[in-house]
């Protein structure tokens, strides 16, 4: 079925210019395309979908896990294109918790059986770009990298690498979805008052691949596999050629203690023993040696746009750990957030917001502005906060004891009580609302335990005065003997 | 008296590349030359000295107040210029409250008459070029914008304005003290990991100059006037040309309601009477609609180098709000801190650091970078606490109340308590120790003021017991009746 675009041709129509072609940029194609407006995408990388090019989409996490957030923001602006990435990835089910000897125990995500979807980052990014192509009015040029802009009068320039030279475009909408580094933001700093904020926590990692083991998967591909370590730990992804990727996350204090082999192996056969064979001895050390290290940190920042002249969206506005499997997933509900924003700003009775003006554009960046950051923020914090949990909570005995308890009234009370990870993942609450109502819950928790408590305490006094009471040699005294001790004669 | 330059000629001398010709750029200058190396400093504004470019000068504040860390720093490297420098300052002794009546208070800063110094930004600046200037082997390039670095291979680019063409210089060292909006600091932060937070206060300020009366001062010049109402304040520091420069700091939503002279000239006639007066109408209305209005923030980041081959001084390292005046004495004791460590790193038995090995340089600049963020972010937090101390607090009864103890408690015991105002401004106290030491003064003050209570209510109780109780005719039991009441018959 060919897309429809909305708009009638003969209003004047906006044009957006996207910067960045990565996911973000792309969902962000397609929806301003659906909502009628011209749309110039602009990629510094060439295209990555030709298979000459293929080597260029190194450098990102191979793959990752898409969930509730990203999948409803990519069914609101195609339905089809739900199904389309539920196609191209593998669920997984829960966590599989690898112990140093090798024991596997199963952690299940969700009691309803909700699951995370492991797919292909450059897959997908293929898929959203192709999707956007089939609109006649997208216009994607790679090759080019944005080199600055003059915002107030709607230009953008950007270095076009094929063919060597400066060349220059206009937009009513600045789209920065340029990621991490974003120079969209950068310009965005300079020209307006933003306050930012960026971090690197101090750990890296390092990405080794697990191949098949006869064509099959070495392990369940059906859980996001974890290997604990306190301080560090291993984790594994399912791809669709039946490898895992396998991600290494350390404090760079100990990654610098590996110098060679033997430190490598030394760390991989104490604590990682199954791993080991499961990724092979010579294959483990090629990878390591050859493969970079990546930094972790996040961006807070805000505002997010100027004017009705510029917004940024995804990693250019927030960036965050990896740990929650958000980053890609809050990307996409940026998009779809401001979608929604801009159809109520826009006061078109169909669903085309391309003939906006000027002041309807600013009212709407400004609102998204306004609303969308704290969500953001919510969700750096929380992602930071899930590396603890997965790294060592995960594998004590009082995590399990409240997981199991969380499960117990999720059950009893679904729509009062939803674990905080089913309300980051499964759920569309706002993250800031997940943040608030997190807390409210856990006062439920303590109440639940101490409730608990009191009823087992209660239970023991009786078993003491039914059974073990009669047995003993003492005597309870009466009440009113008790009571005279205080009455005067 | 010729400048003596350190190092023997024969050794292998280090050069360092110094991006920013101003203040902060131009002590470091002259410290570098002082220990023997060949110093290239590149400033992109044309040579502000020349009577055709003070044009140029503007933008920045134009006044400001060089203190204990300030003059000490410039007293390092050259005795004389300390003096220099005084004697192109007028004293400030104290604070003048200005009250909405037009009421004159004056808060001295010292019980023992200490004071700051109100110097001309642009004048301290000349005479620092000017001295480093006199060094053979100073090299100073205006009209020189950084563009970009390569830190690995030494090399810097500028495009040359004058001669609207780039050119590339290498260097042993680079020393980024390019201001708030570092270009040195955002290439650091590509290549390495540097936390970084930059925030903006909701307050903007204007400057707006009160011209001599009758060639005269128009009002005490050896005070830091200050008109403070809670939200806002006016400032004013005094100029060698008898003139004050004032400053309005305010909300940005305030400066936004002002729209016309009826608008200013309401809100001066209410808050600021006496200053209409001072200022002129005509010349009030004129400079505040002409003036252009700044935004007030902070910047802290952290590390400041990269291996021995670059580092952050000043506003490029941390920039602060105005409010302490410790700005360019926070940048000062930067460049004399970083001497420091760099002498005692360099084993040189001679006082020159121009033959640091590139191990060397690396030592020096991390020992730099691990212990100047600490005391930097101190000034950042402490600086923007002052802005309510001085547009609220100075006003208050508890205040007063509180400055006098101080003060009393400083008499008293000198080497154990010194106000926090007098620490930061009349002492070199690391900043940081300046934190710890003020927090434990306040629990002095705490003890101090909950002892005299005690002491008050013993002497009330006494009186009472003494001259009320006789008059009265109630009788107190005595204790054997009370405890007659606990015991059994």
């Amino acid at each position: 079925m060919p897309p429809t675009q909305s708009g009638s041709m003969e209003s004047p129509r906006n044009t957006v210019a996207v910067v960045g072609g990565g996911l973000v940029g792309a969902l962000a194609s397609l929806y301003f395309a659906k909502r009628g407006w011209k749309v110039l995408v602009f990629e510094k990388r060439p295209d990555t979908r030709l298979p000459e090019n293929q080597g260029f989409a190194r450098g990102r996490s191979i793959n990752l896990a898409i969930s509730e957030r990203g999948l409803s923001s990519l069914g609101r602006v195609d339905p089809d294109l739900e199904s389309m990435v539920l196609d191209m990835s593998i669920p997984m089910h829960g966590r599989m918790i690898h112990s140093p000897t090798g024991h596997l125990e199963s952690h299940p995500y969700s009691v309803f059986g909700e699951h995370i979807n492991s797919v292909s980052r450059s897959d997908l990014n293929s898929l959203l770009l192709s999707k956007a192509e089939e609109y006649p009015d997208v216009d994607i040029y790679f090759n080019h990298s944005f080199t600055s802009a003059d915002f107030d009068s709607n230009t953008l320039k950007f270095a076009d690498r094929a063919n060597n030279k400066e060349v220059t475009f206009t937009a009513d909408l600045i789209i920065g979805a340029d990621g991490h580094y974003s120079k969209v933001r950068q310009e965005l700093q300079r020209k307006t008052m933003v306050n930012f904020q960026q971090e690197f926590i101090e750990h890296g990692y390092c990405e080794l691949t697990m191949n098949p083991k006869n064509g099959k998967f070495a392990m369940d591909p059906n859980h996001l596999h974890i290997w604990p370590r306190k301080t560090f730990m291993l984790i594994a992804l399912p791809n669709l050629s039946n490898s895992f990727t396998c991600t290494l996350f350390m404090p760079w204090r100990d990654f610098e203690k590996i110098k060679n082999d033997d430190d490598l192996m030394a760390l991989f056969n104490t604590h990682f023993p199954d791993a080991v064979d499961l990724i092979g001895h010579d294959n483990l050390k090629k990878e390591y040696f050859s493969n970079p290290k990546g930094n972790l940190g996040y961006i807070k920042c805000k505002p997010y746009n100027y004017k009705g002249k510029v917004v940024i969206l995804g990693d250019a506005a927030h960036c965050m750990v990896p740990f929650y499997g958000q980053g890609v997933n809050c990307g996409f509900q940026d998009v779809a957030a401001l979608d929604e924003i801009m159809l109520s700003a826009s006061n078109a009775c169909n669903d085309s917001t391309s003939s906006m003006t000027s002041n309807q554009l600013q009212a709407a960046l400004d609102e998204y502005s306004a609303t969308r950051p704290k969500d953001a923020a919510a969700i750096v914090d929380m992602a930071l906060e899930h590396y603890i949990e997965m790294r060592s909570d995960v594998s004590d005995f009082s995590y399990k004891l409240r997981k199991n308890l969380e499960g117990v009234l999720q059950k009893w009370m679904p729509t009062r009580f939803m674990p905080l990870y089913s309300m980051v993942t499964f759920s569309q609450i706002p993250y800031s609302e997940v943040v608030k109502r997190a807390h409210r819950q856990d006062q439920i928790l303590k109440n639940v335990v101490s409730l608990s408590l009191t009823a087992l305490s209660v239970c023991l006094v009786g078993i003491g005065v039914r059974y073990i009471y009669p047995l003993a040699s003492i005597k309870l005294p009466a009440f009113s003997e008790v009571a005279r001790l205080f009455r005067k004669p």
